[in-house]
């Protein structure tokens, strides 16, 4: 075989075993309807993510805790139904809020925050979560992991100082992309570098 | 028996299967000399720590990197041989340096930073580490454990959100007590509380 095409198995081979680890800096979701107060427009696609469909927007806000705050914060998009700022455990000390550890999206009780845009700021009553981490799983990787969506697994890294996450959640779409999401912590604590693998242990 | 000799019990029950898991925040360890100079005078006790004999100074330095600072970081005594500052993932972004992951006392080739203190200034030419986490144990507790000085070794964390961490250092002193040592990064990356316990797996 050429070097090309041991190449080639080779990644094939590392993609059905193991998955690839990112991290999530802190970010900010908003509505439509917020987008137009914070910024005056809609949200505007700067770069896509990994996650099909899902994008970094150009805009870019202030988070405004009791204590502190992050200026310059990433704003993905679309649009959602209700806002979510996600932080890592370090970023909610900086803010000083206490927030609940959640899947996205459930951000009911959740601690309030104020956001800042160029053309003016809102308050939120709550939407501020340390995301749990989480692994995207497509159908097609869910079955070869032996794994279904909910399910809560180890996800094992394999980086310059390795761990074993416990409580790691499963989600399973046809339109996701095979990824593991940690959070700056979490990714820290491990040294995670872009493009490190992890392994999913059921 | 009583309530009280049962709680008694339990708690010597824990001590001999679990270890109490403490968080390290950035600190600072300096010489004798460099006290001197930073402060003016030695280093003056405020509150012991954990391990017999060290403690919290009532001084404290400003750390100095080529991109961030932090101010008012906790000065360790007693006054060692070498300087050595600790930092986690995290604070190395902060400051700009890419210090190596090693035990205490491994400062050979790492970067330097500038620490300044009331009574002036010092350039380190190396010094900063990420601490690698690491367990203290007394002969007793690791014959105990199963495990040898310098044994790396696995730790379970019993936290909000459970992890095991690989790599983990032991290291064996009959002065020390029996603790496992977390840099801020993996404490929240595993949302550890005061008085939170973990077990080793060797």
């Amino acid at each position: 075989m050429q070097n090309r095409q041991i190449e080639q198995l080779t990644q094939q081979v590392l993609e059905r075993m193991f998955i690839e680890l990112e991290a999530s800096a802190r970010h900010v979701h908003v509505t439509q309807e917020q987008a137009m107060k914070l910024f005056g427009h809609a949200l505007t696609p700067d770069r896509p993510l990994s996650q099909p469909g899902q994008y970094l927007a150009k805009e870019r806000v202030r988070v405004v805790g009791p204590k502190g705050e992050f200026s310059n914060v990433a704003v993905l998009g679309p649009a959602r139904n209700e806002a979510q700022v996600e932080v890592s455990m370090t970023d909610a000390r900086t803010l000083g809020l206490q927030p609940p550890i959640r899947e996205s999206g459930k951000v009911s009780g959740s601690p309030g925050v104020v956001l800042s845009g160029s053309n003016g700021s809102i308050g939120l009553q709550s939407g501020v979560i340390i995301a749990q981490r989480h692994v995207h799983l497509t159908p097609e990787s869910a079955q070869r992991f032996g794994v279904q969506d909910k399910q809560v697994v180890k996800l094992q890294t394999f980086t310059d100082r390795p761990v074993i996450f416990e409580d790691v959640l499963v989600r399973v779409r046809p339109d996701f992309a095979t990824r593991a999401h940690l959070d700056f912590d979490e990714a820290n604590a491990c040294a995670m570098k872009k493009g490190d693998l992890g392994r999913i242990i059921p």
